[in-house]
């Protein structure tokens, strides 16, 4: 089970985070937000300071599904996400740019009205992961989340699975129970007053789950 | 009737591309790819350039809807699209920083499976205009858009509607006897091989349609 850290504020401050947790991830998640701000240049720079890092670029594509795939995967990135909602020709197309470039693509769940369905189509054309997530903006139903991932997991035993969305200590040992390949944590982890701590206690969670 | 010219190629190429037509260009759109790979950078260089153009930021946000849409109004675009199909909380919060900052919302059809009902919802949450957006992944199916922009325009004749997708000299007639308040052209003029002879015609036989 891998722990992935969303990076949603701006650089400077999503670097100096970084550093004092790096030991504790897996995936280094450049957010949305953060792409709209900086563009390539932010996977370039944390290519420079992580070379062996797994860095996931969070495009959310929509369309040109393979061009704008291949702009990520050039500037060094390891996984793309791609919208469930897309159309297949455009999903097809980020994962052409995945197998050319030996990456990989997540497929976001985000407004997908029937996730198990659409996930077993979003596997059948090569996705390698889908993320269940619940959007930032229906914040009051994070807690919910658990019994998607518990109907994911029900209708597609091995799916690889990645989760997201207010995701923190109270979440945590729930969802590491459904045995998702990827916990995605953003707030809980860059807006804690200690980082450091809150990533090593959510670290210890998750692993706890993950050998139980 | 606008003319909005689509720059998607990189920076360099985009700006040359940009002096040789400007004269004929309403809006200036900062593509996807292109946002991907500049960043914010690529808006404070045309508003650099530009301080009196009208900049649009095709971001296609569909989460963290007012954070995501200031993002780019703090960086001095005008208009800023989301996606129909985003969650009513993700468009509201667009709009609510479109009007903080009274500026503009393009909510984008893209994949939207009933775009009639769902841009009258669309309108009523405040989105400024309506894009009927045939994908770049979709591109054997630009001919099919007359049809979708006919049938917007009879089911909302007061709709703002904007149109996009492969839009060159053999559709540009059409759509604008459809009366759009926004004609987005890309590759038609930008992989022209005079993209200067190509916008003046496009623009012509736009603006015929429009006094006609």
């Amino acid at each position: 089970m891998k722990l992935q850290l969303a990076l949603d504020s701006v650089w400077s401050k999503s670097l100096e985070i970084l550093r004092s947790v790096i030991s504790y991830i897996d995936i280094i998640e450049i957010g949305t937000p953060l792409i709209y701000r900086e563009g390539m240049l932010a996977v370039q720079r944390l290519r420079a300071s992580y070379p062996e890092a797994v860095i996931l670029a969070d495009l959310k594509i929509i369309d040109a599904g393979e061009g704008e795939a291949t702009i990520a995967f050039e500037a060094g990135c390891d996984i793309v996400t791609v919208l469930g909602v897309a159309h297949d020709v455009t999903v097809r197309g980020a994962v052409a740019a995945a197998r050319y470039f030996k990456k990989s693509i997540v497929a976001d769940l985000i407004q997908v009205p029937d996730p198990v369905l659409r996930a077993r189509q979003l596997l059948n054309m090569g996705c390698d992961y889908l993320c269940v997530h619940t959007a930032h903006d229906l914040s009051r139903e994070y807690s919910r989340s658990i019994a998607v991932v518990q109907h994911m997991r029900d209708a597609l035993p091995d799916a690889p699975l990645a989760v997201a969305g207010g995701i923190g200590p109270t979440l945590i040992s729930e969802i590491a129970a459904l045995n998702p390949e990827i916990i995605v944590v953003g707030s809980a982890i860059t807006a804690a007053s200690d980082p450091e701590t809150a990533a090593r206690m959510l670290r210890r969670r998750m692993d706890a789950h993950a050998h139980s």
